[in-house]
């Protein structure tokens, strides 16, 4: 990720006052697919030079043969020629003085060793020149404000407050939900390959523009995580940030490596360290528009609580079945409400909500539509209204019309969002009608404004709650990143690979004692020093080249003390020396079987993006059914640890399922939290697996753990 | 459900040769808002009689004052008069020879209890008359070839092979996703509350339809679910049908049950119990019409494999996620594929699926395109094509317009479905041109697209299985009918609410032994005859008041025999009677302990529409968190019982996780069978829990039982 960047970093690509166009051919001068005419269409106030040998006059463009004869050094480069000049040609640009070029040509990361190689070109021309490089494989950019864009193929010119950043082209082309829609954005980039401007740039650009008011990116790989946490952090506590996470199947990551030439992270983990840091989700390109699109429009949702007026009652029963899936209440109406309500409906219709509004609507529509959405307004109990009318063909159903009522009323009062939907046959007529301030949306589906409305709740408790915090503070663990680095030195002087005891040595330092344990060595086998040990005991084998015990004999449970243990261990050892021959055996672990609790399971992994990955969940055997985890990256705070507890499904267990006595939580939390410090303490710790630890009301009994070393793969 | 309708007793409503609307006002004449005027529009050819004693003449109608001057006994009346005066009119028409008539009027069962008793009044009507009815509450039908519609709101004419049948009028009034929709059925009926035409009948109708291929159904409540079942498995082996069950939630269900005076089933036993006969789910009003859309335009999809050509790679990226989500695959292009597209594409691009067609089509798109997509649709190993596509503005962008490729390219190979998303500025337009020969699909989201690619697969896969068998054979029960008879008609006579070593008993006689047992009464206290049973050995209370034994110590577990077990005894009847005082106890049962196995549970219970239900899952404690049962009615076959545990995540536990030996299946299918026989057979029963069921490799180990009998609340 680039730190290089200043707010104002991109400004040379969003409004120049002057570009070169290179590589146009002749054919492109009033062709429609072309960066000339968009320019043209767009009405672009500035100076535009056109580099090519063989062009003839260009009216209202300069036209030059060779990138030195350019009569100015302009602001920016739009370069489409062949591939392998790319590299020549950035070069004479930055020889004439031009700081930021956008490449449009294919074929490089995206593409084969000979592209790969030309991209590594372009990355050392950028540190050699400081020049700055949008692409490549990319459309570029487009300002509406600054009526200027790079795109080939025309582009809406919108002012919606939302500024747009996709490794991908297609979002800025458009793509509309309703046939009335413009672009749906005001500013865009698409990053291409990005082999210098980075999306953090972009985050960067648009937190600084004040045109930007929500942030709306689509990314199929995010390179530097821990960087981006921090940046979303920042950004997310002004300015909403909505995403849409591509290549999120194990096809689709696939897929992304083909075409963006990264490697994508693990979906789950950057879901979970995108929200972490205070990101909105999309699951598909659609939501990533209407989100934005109702961020930018309205204003906070205080609460929950759906008010629904409909015209159909059949409408409102799946109004209700799309608020409860989307996490939404229904509100109950005040008594004021319904009283203010009540003489508009017949004596035999109760009034609650949902509303059923056939019958005030068919005996007047201009006096009850207003007066039921009024009071669904001031209601303090309503938080928004979801609308549900039919779009009734005009002029021939203008007695039914009501969409300037709506788009009136959700204009009057724009503290309470007024979302409707549509059916009947002219759903687009009445959606342009109604959106015409900008005060009101319609949306295509019930359920997409059901997320929506979800997504305005969760974005006002973002902001109440002072958005994403880092993580901070915590117990002091100095003493314990010491021993424990002590004990990794010795494991790598003797090439360890996989700790056992070790990891026991490990988290006794960080405060987390595994249940009472001790190891009998070769030399104790006879007399072996577990007195202090309360029966029954267990024994597990202690091998390097072992790491799942139980698989080859080499775990025994239920044995008493004295002569039946030191039979115990001599037997464990001679199985495991049959089942595994040539292994080297160091000793026998010898633990207490007192834990009791919850079976949960802590784990840490290593994202190739966002570094060191917290997992928790259900753990033993229902591990592998329940599917049943919440990942955190670390560190993690108090307040972090106890939300990804909060999160699972065992948290049920945990809080004390058919009269059992409730897990220490505490406890719980403060080993999640300790366990993301030898985390983030010990990089070369690849991977830690804690399973079962026993969650008991007296605190937590870990019975195993498994941490493998860096640079060794798994047995 | 009613059983007297005939395939064609609905061509009354659907084609009717003459109609008498009362109720029309005299404004209605000319209004938009009128029965008469949507009559007019259609070009109806049959006769229009309208009653009203106050209406002038109308032009291409006969007025008369009331329904005995009648001039004809009309095929059908369509009544809109106010809710007191339908019982009388509905009495008049009768009595003047009409046997069908639609009521529009609102306020019966959907209202308050005069409501309900007027709609009980029509009821009698039919009884005694032999009138159908459809409503009230409804908008009526609409039949596009008969140029017939009650609707007081135009509708459109449509020739697509769908019959819609709802509960609710707003689908009928046309829910458009693109503007260029027309009605998306050629026929449809709004049930409204249902009175006497019921959904069972509209079915039927459908059935016996040459013109409908594909069903789409709207259903808020199934009032007889086992009716129900029937009909839609004999149908699903002819027609495809798909449905939107509303309702889906504890609130929605609450709002359907004021809606349309019905209550609903339980949603998830609903959703299983259609799945099992057949019949396809939608999740939203969108999926609904997409569905039956998809397969009234597409033939069968052989298989699961999809070819995707994409205009931009990041749309591609997001289309395999689509698919992913919907269980689909992406297709593996075969070497002459590959070999026959390499040279459209540059060098450095790898011919693969997905098929990034932006280089060739840039180049030629003449020529590209159509090799592109005829390549997939010669592909043996693709089964169906997804085509992303950006939707240009014309003429500007007709060198890009690759619309009239899309459609004849399907038209001719209508044996693999062309599902297309597009993005861009004229969706409209290019869905219109696309869609011109109903030969390819134009979806609003790629996940649409998934998802109507995932049903026509399905589709296939239910037809080349014979759709939806009904359960038939299975063990010969009937001596353990009797024997469980003799056993509940005791515990009846007791005046037995839940049953214990009862159900123990029925479940031996139907063949599943619980886990050796006796019953020490108060008798053997002193001498327990369970020199039988093989210790450790646990103890459970019996006693008909105590349904949660462990919940009041009534459980000890782990003892010895002799002396030990008759302390034992002792004890736990003085904890229990300490606990529960007054409870009645029975006797205390003996059990051995040995039972190993997965946990899993078995049981059942009736739902008020659709009957017995077989629930099998996780079991044990972790059966609160995981969530994860299979629903299935009774009776069941032993391949729905397979089916049943397979769609659990417990299955792959049972399969043998971790190296354990798999538990046995057949066994526990078996299980299911029987238990599904003893709720078939019992309605008495009013609910079994089997809970925990161990499933070990050396078959079942029950261990518990409860059943709770009818007319006795739960514990």
């Amino acid at each position: 990720m680039n730190q290089r960047a200043t707010p104002n970093v991109l400004d040379a690509f969003m409004k120049p006052a002057s570009i070169a166009i290179i590589g146009l051919s002749r054919s492109a001068i009033g062709s429609p697919v072309s960066i000339h005419t968009t320019l043209v269409d767009l009405g672009y106030p500035g100076r535009i030079h056109i580099v090519n040998p063989n062009m003839g006059a260009v009216p209202g463009a300069s036209v030059c043969r060779t990138i030195p004869e350019l009569p100015e050094p302009v602001d920016l480069a739009i370069i489409s020629v062949e591939r392998a000049l790319v590299p020549g040609t950035l070069e004479a640009c930055a020889a004439r003085g031009i700081g930021a070029a956008i490449v449009i040509t294919q074929g490089f990361a995206d593409s084969d060793a000979v592209g790969a190689g030309l991209q590594a070109e372009m990355r050392a021309i950028v540190a050699r020149t400081g020049m700055r490089i949008i692409g490549p494989n990319t459309v570029g950019v487009v300002n509406a404000a600054a009526r200027f864009s790079s795109s080939f193929i025309e582009v809406a010119a919108d002012d919606l407050p939302v500024g747009q950043v996709a490794q991908s082209g297609f979002l800025m082309m458009g793509h509309h939900l309703v046939t009335n829609e413009k672009a749906g954005f005001c500013m865009a980039v698409d990053l291409g390959n990005a082999c210098d401007v980075s999306l953090a740039d972009v985050l960067r650009h648009y937190e600084a523009e004040p045109a930007v008011s929500v942030i709306e990116c689509h990314a199929e790989a995010i390179d530097d995580g821990v960087a981006f946490m921090d940046l979303a952090r920042r950004i997310t506590r002004q300015k909403p940030v909505v995403m849409l996470k591509a290549g999120r199947t194990e096809a689709g990551q696939a897929a992304v490596a083909s075409h963006t030439g990264n490697v994508a992270g693990k979906a789950r983990v950057a879901e979970a360290a995108l929200r972490q840091s205070g990101v909105i989700l999309a699951e598909n390109a659609e939501e990533l528009r209407l989100f934005s699109k109702s961020l930018a429009t309205f204003g906070a949702m205080k609460g929950r609580r759906v008010g629904i007026m409909s015209f159909s009652g059949g409408g409102a029963v799946l109004a209700i079945d799309a608020l409860d899936r989307a996490g939404l209440e229904l509100a109950t109406l005040s008594p004021a409400t319904i009283a203010r309500l009540k003489h508009l409906f017949p004596d035999w219709m109760e009034v609650t909500n949902p509303l059923d509004i056939w019958i005030p609507v068919a005996r007047d529509l201009d006096t009850a539509f207003p007066l039921v959405m009024q009071a669904l307004q001031d209601d303090e109990g309503v938080d928004a209204v979801l609308c549900i009318y039919c779009s009734y063909n005009l002029p021939k159903y203008a007695r039914f019309d009501a969409a300037g009522h709506i788009r009136d009323l959700s204009a009057a009062r724009r503290d309470k969002p007024v979302a409707c939907w549509s059916y009947g046959q002219d759903i687009e007529g009445f959606t342009r009608r109604i959106e015409e301030r900008r005060s009101a949306i319609v949306y295509p589906r019930l359920d997409d404004a059901a997320r929506a409305l979800a997504v305005l709740a969760g974005r006002a408790e973002q902001v109440a709650r002072g958005a994403a915090a880092p993580a901070g503070g915590g117990p002091d663990l100095s003493a314990a990143r010491r021993a424990a680095g002590a004990i990794l030195d010795r494991a790598a002087a003797a090439g360890t690979g996989y700790l056992f005891t070790e990891a026991f040595e490990i988290l006794e330092a960080y405060g987390l004692p595994p249940v009472p344990w001790t190891v009998v060595r070769d030399d104790d086998a006879a007399d072996p020093p577990a007195a202090g040990l309360r029966a029954p005991l267990c024994l597990k084998i202690d091998s390097p080249d072992i790491l799942h015990k139980s698989d080859v004999g080499g775990v025994a449970l239920g044995l008493g003390g004295g002569e039946a243990l030191a039979q115990g261990i001599c037997a464990l050892r001679a199985t495991v020396a049959r089942n595994v021959p040539g292994a080297r055996i160091r000793g026998v672990v010898v633990q207490e079987m007192a834990a009791r609790g919850t079976e949960v399971m802590i784990g840490m992994m290593r994202d190739p993006s966002f570094g060191p990955c917290i997992v928790f969940g259900t753990g033993g055997i229902h591990a592998e059914i329940t599917d049943d985890f919440a990942f955190r990256v670390a560190p993690l705070s108090r307040q972090e640890a106890r939300e990804m507890i909060a999160e699972t499904r065992v948290a049920r267990l945990l809080a004390g399922a058919r009269g059992a006595r409730p897990a220490d939580l505490d406890a719980l939390a403060d080993a999640l939290v300790r366990v993301s410090r030898i985390a983030a303490d010990h990089p070369a710790i690849r991977e830690i697996d804690l399973n079962p630890v026993f969650a008991g009301p007296d605190g937590l009994h870990l019975v195993d753990a498994r941490f493998l070393l860096d640079g060794h793969g798994a047995a």
